[in-house]
């Protein structure tokens, strides 16, 4: 949308990816200024001094397009024969090969396997006949392969969710066979013995590893180090894709706070500046935004406490990584529990029970950090109507939050969940109940009750799941009241139920459209309300109401940070204990330093500076 | 996202508009910070220059939050009594006023109601009571009025589909009555007679417009000149809003085509720089490509004959303007066909029938441009399968295109609409047969049929009106085949109706997943197919496919623009010929010239260089 430009491509038809998008249909003259592009961009890019040049193919780039029966529909030398189909990408790597093959290797990243079945390419056909071809011709120094196609690219950058470590081995497993020069996988590979693994048994010669150098981006240096306890794994939520998929905010990450982070705020991912007079400090609560506090504070030499209510680390994790396929999400304790007990000057106390204000102000920091979380509304209060659902009641025995479906509260055998924040919550958990054989419904306020996942890649097989799994969705609805009793009624109503045509004036107490009068009935035993959260932000409250002991007590300041602040997605929580920690000398650390703003043209100025020592 | 800023307010419930979005239940110290950094805000602005401060409370800003129990449910005293949910509105207008107000006017934009009824700010009530309160308190010198809140913006920059010019007028007519200073209101008014009715009758002192202005930057200057005819009317289109909506994409206009290409092209909206060696050109097909070509090309001093099949201008737009309430987007034709009458050196020829090849090549033109369009797909050729479906052919009576059905080709009492692109025209076909009595069906791949109507803010009436008119819609499912005959039988599958986990091995020939085996079958009397679009490709390749004639009729080159390049929303068609014509002296017209992309740092240098003369 940025260039307005047109693409050309095989054959017209709209793109299954953004179902607005049209090519032209490239003719041969089209062909030969599209080769041209490719070979005047390598030509840059030795300019530039990169050494590897690659002729992308994967996600349905263009060299797929014109491989794949399912993009080309051509009739002419460029179409059929799978020849004629190769024919583009074959000419585009051996001009690429003339233009700078003396100085750069070619490298091309082939989707093997477009999962398509017979409609695309499959690697028990034209994906190997691709490969020999492309050998035969010798065009290629550096096969990089994979699997899937862009419309569903969740399927090559698998969500843990769905897709474990190494999950395209059974696709891409035989290629070394064929081809005579080096050959990539890819595959989230976080774990050194899974990739020795990869490489001595032949399986591929160099691993591809983006969203795991996301996640810790001295991971070959940690590997190279024999820091292996140091690997701060990626998790598999995919949160970094979804500000991709969204096109435009910087890429976070849940594990590493200071993705994208590193020119504008000055974060080095491992260095840290030393605290220059460090004190001590108490966080409580160690969930992810305390953990990570607590770390930082840690490795920048603070004496700190971090005490933890329940008998683990990991806040609302504990539960989170309980939902089917969300484990790895317990990475983001894990590996967060092996870097405290690895900081001299950080304390880990957990079991403690919940600490009230007397405790904190008593206990001898000089700085508090409270962490201590959220919890879901039991009364169904929701971004819907901004208030309680009439006769929503979590402590009666029908109606449950998540947490208490977690801790194990009795659920009968039919299910309806409210789902409003439109993440991973209310489908996590209708599938955790499905698994128990209950019939479950979901309706949420949005188009789509998993919506974000969109964003994720999570989706599709979200929906699959939810399908296979006899979950069904009631989207654009929401409940206007429910009545406990032998059973729960659930009493639902259309969202855009009310009349399109606004009323020609106002109408004093009156909507100014006809009222929705469309309710439907549904019967379930048990209600779960994901319909939104509330910040625990009583200790806080008391603290900072007896903010005249504090002196006494010799503290010298008490901060909220993550959902107890404000409840937000756990990359946002990690965020927000590590941005604390780093500005801890700020003069008002609750909230954040100024940023770098522009988009820095090479060696200009920036407001605001840009430290000179990159914040290390 | 950008900023990963937390925000604070009234209450801590999660965003209507932004449904994983909390803020933190404002503290009183934090409503004294939110205060000041309205006042440091003011300074800056004061110190950059500005006359008018604005303290923002429309669109749900903070102000109005405070003051709409659906925000605040605060039992303190910012939250109750309408005095105390005021409160924070009136202190920080009296803040910024004693900070800045001996200098600057301090404004605040209000909406006076938020059409929620009674669980908002309602004009009758809170509405009138605020703009009382706050002028017995003296803290506003400018008044601007609207309505509506930020989950639907729509209400207030109300697309021309729902909402005409002035569409606020029954809410906000009765605020100069009370206040003692100047009103501004908005409204998309376009039609100086409009504005001097609403500036005589009393309803406002100033007209605000922001998409009339980003149609027009011009519309002031014009109205002043008496230029009246070249006003460049906004189609309420809202495509501008949806790019913002989007959040990344530069915002784009339909009737505009200038529209942040100020700067990265150059492109002064109405200078034109003159041809240094003007030539004559035809221009095939008077679409909104064509005519907006043949526009600046004759802008630009070049001889142009305009040529169009039909007996009207317009191309798609003759039909898409007879969809139920797009009649506005008619301007886009209106408006051109205005200016090409007024320009000397262009000829606009109507109703000569199709030129064929021999007819362009013999036509004695130095240049030409072909425009001649797209036409949507009679076999159910589509994104989601790239594929014919099966049993579809609108040559047969029982299938209509979209075209068809608007040309009056019969359609039966029960109709199935395919939708692909997830825009307006599957609901606009189906809003325009309900009309007629007939009852609907809309089948979309996608989540929505209306998808990108979610950010022209056309959505929520869209849904509401295919409520009330009864139009059903399927989402996320697509048509397997269809059998035409006594009736039509679709045999639709839901697009995820797949297993949801991938086989453990490839298995060539097949799905790597349990193939879906649900097949739903309606029966229906005419099938509507709005499932993709095809260029009309013919005469510009065999134009192509005759170069060699080229040289002896005198034919320097040849082009093809807008949808029969590819097929794309108007906006960009009508940019396309913009641009070609801009850029009709450089090497290669067909393509464009690069544009500047970097922010530029004031000052700073550019790559490609920023021009000196603005272009023009």
């Amino acid at each position: 949308m940025e260039s307005r430009a047109v693409p050309r491509g095989p054959s017209q038809i709209a793109s299954e990816f953004e179902s607005r998008t049209y090519p032209r249909e490239a003719d041969e003259d089209d062909i030969k200024d599209l080769i041209q592009m490719y070979v005047d961009a390598a030509i840059r890019a030795e300019r530039a001094g990169f050494d590897i040049i690659y002729v992308y193919g994967a996600h349905s780039y263009l060299p797929l397009q014109f491989l794949s029966k399912f993009y080309n529909k051509r009739t002419d030398r460029y179409g059929g024969s799978f020849e004629n189909r190769a024919r583009f990408w074959i000419e585009g790597l051996a001009a690429v090969k003339q233009a700078v093959g003396d100085n750069c290797a070619v490298a091309t990243r082939f989707a093997i396997d477009t999962l398509y079945g017979a409609e695309g390419v499959e690697v028990g056909d034209d994906g190997f006949k691709f490969v020999e071809l492309a050998t035969k011709e010798g065009v290629v120094d550096l096969w990089d392969v994979n699997i899937g196609d862009i419309a569903e690219w969740g399927e090559d950058a698998g969500p843990s969710r769905f897709y474990k470590a190494n999950h395209q081995k059974p696709w891409v497993k035989d290629v070394k066979s064929i081809a005579n020069v080096p050959v990539l996988g890819v595959g989230r590979m976080t774990s050194p013995d899974d990739m020795a693994q990869i490489i001595t048994s032949g399986q591929a010669d160099i691993i591809g590893a983006a969203r795991p150098s996301i996640s810790d981006p001295f991971l070959p240096n940690k590997i190279e180090e024999g820091r292996l306890d140091d690997i701060r794994e990626c998790i598999g939520c995919n949160m970094c894709i979804s500000r991709w998929e969204i096109g435009g905010p910087p890429l976070i990450c849940t594990q590493n706070a200071t993705s994208m982070e590193e020119y504008r705020r000055g974060w080095h991912p491992e260095k840290f500046e030393k605290a220059p007079d460090p004190c001590s400090v108490l966080v409580v609560g160690a969930g992810p935004s305390g953990m990570e506090c607590a770390r930082v504070l840690g490795e920048r030499g603070y004496d700190v406490h971090l005490r933890e209510a329940d008998g683990e680390l990991g806040g609302c994790v504990s539960y989170i990584q309980r939902f089917p396929g969300l484990a790895e999400w317990g990475r983001v304790t894990s590996y967060r529990q092996i870097q405290l007990d690895k900081l001299k000057t950080v304390e880990v106390h957990t079991g403690i029970g919940q600490m009230s204000a007397d405790d904190v102000l008593t206990y001898g920091a000089d700085r508090v950090v409270v962490a201590v979380g959220s919890h879901w509304a039991t009364d169904g209060l929701s971004s819907v109507t901004h208030a309680p659902i009439p006769g929503v009641d979590a402590s009666h025995a029908q109606v449950c939050t998540p947490e208490q479906v977690m801790a194990g509260k009795d659920v009968g055998d039919r299910v309806v969940v409210l789902e409003a924040e439109g993440y991973y919550t209310g489908a996590s958990v209708a599938e955790y109940l499905a698994d128990q054989g209950k019939q479950v419904t979901i309706i949420t306020q949005l188009g789509s009750s998993v919506h974000y996942t969109d964003f994720t890649l999570e989706a599709p097989n979200l929906h699959r799941m939810m399908h296979e799994k006899g979950i069904k969705e009631l989207s654009s609805t929401w409940v206007h009241s429910v009545e406990t009793g032998n059973e729960v009624t659930v009493r639902a109503y259309p969202i855009f139920g009310d009349g399109y045509r606004r009323s020609a004036d106002p109408r004093t107490g009156e909507l100014p459209r006809t009222a929705n009068t469309h309710i439907d009935e549904l019967s379930c035993d048990t209600l779960v309300v994901a319909t939104g959260r509330l910040s625990n932000s009583a200790l806080f409250t008391e603290l900072k109401a007896r903010k005249d002991e504090w002196a006494a007590e010799e503290i010298d300041a008490i901060f909220h940070i993550g959902d107890c602040y404000a409840p937000r997605m756990i990359a946002d929580a990690v965020f927000d204990g590590h941005r604390i920690a780093r500005e801890f000398e700020s003069e008002n650390p609750q909230y954040p330093l100024p940023w770098i703003r522009e988009r820095q043209i090479w060696g200009g100025e920036t407001y605001p500076s840009l430290p000179a020592n990159g914040g290390a």
